[in-house]
């Protein structure tokens, strides 16, 4: 392995993150809050939204290999792509990256939040939730959604002409086809939980959403919180323990 | 012809048909069942899944060239690209996980099939099924259909800039163009029978349909179910023997 | 200039139209037809169908740098890229392709012509129609949306990891690129008359229209034809006339 | 510094901008204006034809490094990519091209201008508004939009596959990436403002909306003008300046 900057390893998860996060927010904003003029405008907007975010985020972060969730640090760290102590201070920066994303988001929404009369809308910017509550069945789906992430992911990582990702991870050519991965993803298994497949994406705006002083919000959803942090943890985790086994990389 | 593993052949098939219809049958749950968060998304939407479907199918699958279809198997079958000890263990191998994907879509959406009212829709999920019902113009579209797939794929394979396909078959640089061309089959051409284009894409789910436990399913409509292994067997084929006569590679 | 064959000039010109029409025409079918499953689908399903046909079309013409537009192949022909004789024999090959293209979505689309009782949306399924009438105004819409479309092909052309066309026009490489553009096009230019830009893919499917036995069809619309023949054919000659003027290509 | 034909440059960001702001313009036009075939087609079409106008504007304009877009020229003025000189002749060319622009898609779009019984329509086709007028937010929201458009292609920059720009900015190869990143602005940050992000694409057009003889028009809204001109310029100089603090290019 080679040599690493560590501050510079967690300054590019923050900004990706945070990038990731302003724009995946953004367009959650744009699609429920009042007045704004992307409203009502569709799922398909979101997952182009949120997919597009991934771009911007992955070509932002290129230092530490644009992971931008700890879900995907951690199958990286199983995977024996990352060392221990790069995975601690990328999940960090993931977290604080989300939080200021979410700000920013917050920001640049800030007269349709005050306008918004729905607290659950307001909440739904910042944080995914469940259509219809289960913590188990929501848990599997985040399960799954997160395992088609990173599978698809160490899919890419034998491709020297996709991947050039430093030291392990996404470079910057595999932001199209990480955008598309999550676009699909989005589309197809995002319908029951808004696919967070990301802990950071979740939890960070989630303590944004609680501490921000947003006009009219409503509950943070604390008792929901934990599954999309431990679905996506899980999702990854599998998908490092199966890719060896189930990918034949060419 | 090269050296082939056939366990890993079939590993491969089985692992891409997986991820597409993991995939391809989410992305009409979350447009069509009860409650989702992309209920009502509309025909792009489920064109974007499906294509986007393909593209994670292909890049999971490039041992064995990304067929995922036996329509695409006996095409390359019929051109001399695959033995045919290969084709029947990649057709076995796509069955088999195009059943295993429509099982694990149905758990990412087990509340909302739960929750829906409406067999039909239910079945929808899985297997495809006629705007209107006439089995001679149903076969004809499905023909049509996969003779569009099979021969745009047959003049991606002499580009070495594209296909990088391990043995005959689709390579990882071909993801996004295949999935971009099964986004626009889709489109133009699934207007009025849902685009099967796939057998084991229809076949391996209308099984997984007669045989889980679904709360309040109805008939797996085995009337029709021919209709969509026989028309895009009959495309691929017709792509096979028009492809050398039509397509002056450059 | 190299040599070229003119069988398969003509051939390659053919089949691309063929397929050009086959899949344009399909995806309006798909949105204007009754009971088809991508009825009232919208306008971005019809721009993204028909910048998927053009895609597809350009894949499967390589040999003859994949014009399949009258309108390129003339700006080709002013710009001294390729030979009167290869312009007439191209622009033939893409009338009858454009023909044999709509024959081939009027199949695909049988019963869903039978049940739609609107003789003016069969139409729309053929040939474009304005969406206000004045032959002049219509004209100018035409011209500028050719135009764009020749004169941003024209800038491809200087750049040779893109544009690999065999002999001037577009090679596989330019297919997404060009796809790209025709969905722009469509979503900008395509509101007054429905973006024909190319007078094969008007011209050929509006004979197919009057000769087909197509159930309660009604006026092939004869008076509007000329414009978009005239249109794109006016919009590509001031493109190959301004092009060497307006682009300093690098 | 290489050496620059200045009338060529003017040239360059004149096409570029025309082009961009054309399509860009007409794809608003298509979908807010009476009778267009795209009307009422939703944000994520508006959202497609503007990245798209950004991908043939960027095509188009290679000689300059297609900037077409004064904060860009000032993002890259202050990080020393070009010259005062050629930074006032861009941007000269770009309000020019602009202008040109808008005039090209009220003359593609003029029955429907004429039809439109709604001034404010007319004026959303050529310039922004705000979804809720507050200069302050307003300006916030184009300052991070802007901030985002030029920080993630600040990113690109480093790319050498990726950008072939000349001298400095973008070359043909960043088309896609660019044009994907403005779809995602749009969706995800375009809410509030409808995203100028681009001082000469707001301008140009109100002054083309304010001398042209458009049929029934109503007030330029010129007290709002400075918004979309002020803020991108803020946002492309605090990009210029945190680039090089947050980004650790690889």
């Amino acid at each position: 392995m080679q040599e690493v900057n560590l501050g510079l390893y967690f300054l590019s998860e923050f900004v990706g993150t945070a990038m990731l996060v302003l724009l995946g927010c953004g367009v959650v904003a744009n699609v429920v809050l009042a007045r704004t003029k992307g409203n009502g405008g569709g799922w398909l907007l979101i997952n182009w939204g949120w997919g597009l975010a991934v771009f911007a985020g992955v070509l932002v972060s290129a230092y530490s290999g644009a992971m931008i969730n700890p879900a995907v640090s951690l199958a990286l760290l199983i995977a024996g792509n990352i060392e221990f102590v790069w995975f601690l201070i990328a999940i960090l920066a993931q977290l604080v990256g989300a939080f200021v994303g979410a700000v920013l988001a917050w920001v640049a929404y800030k007269q349709h939040f005050d306008e918004e009369p729905d607290p659950a809308l307001k909440l739904a910017v910042f944080s995914t939730g469940p259509a219809m509550r289960s913590y188990g069945w929501n848990l599997a789906t985040e399960v799954i959604g997160t395992f088609v992430l990173m599978f698809v992911i160490f899919a890419f990582a034998d491709y020297g002409d996709i991947d050039v990702g430093v030291p392990g991870g996404l470079g910057p050519l595999a932001a199209v086809p990480v955008a598309l991965l999550v676009v699909g993803i989005g589309a197809s298994l995002g319908g029951p939980t808004g696919y967070a497949i990301n802990p950071a994406r979740d939890l960070g705006p989630r303590i944004a959403h609680a501490v921000l002083p947003i006009k009219g919000k409503g509950s943070s959803d604390w008792a929901y919180s934990w599954v999309p942090v431990v679905g996506p943890l899980l999702g990854g985790a599998i998908a490092a323990l199966l890719a060896p086994v189930l990918l034949s990389l060419a």
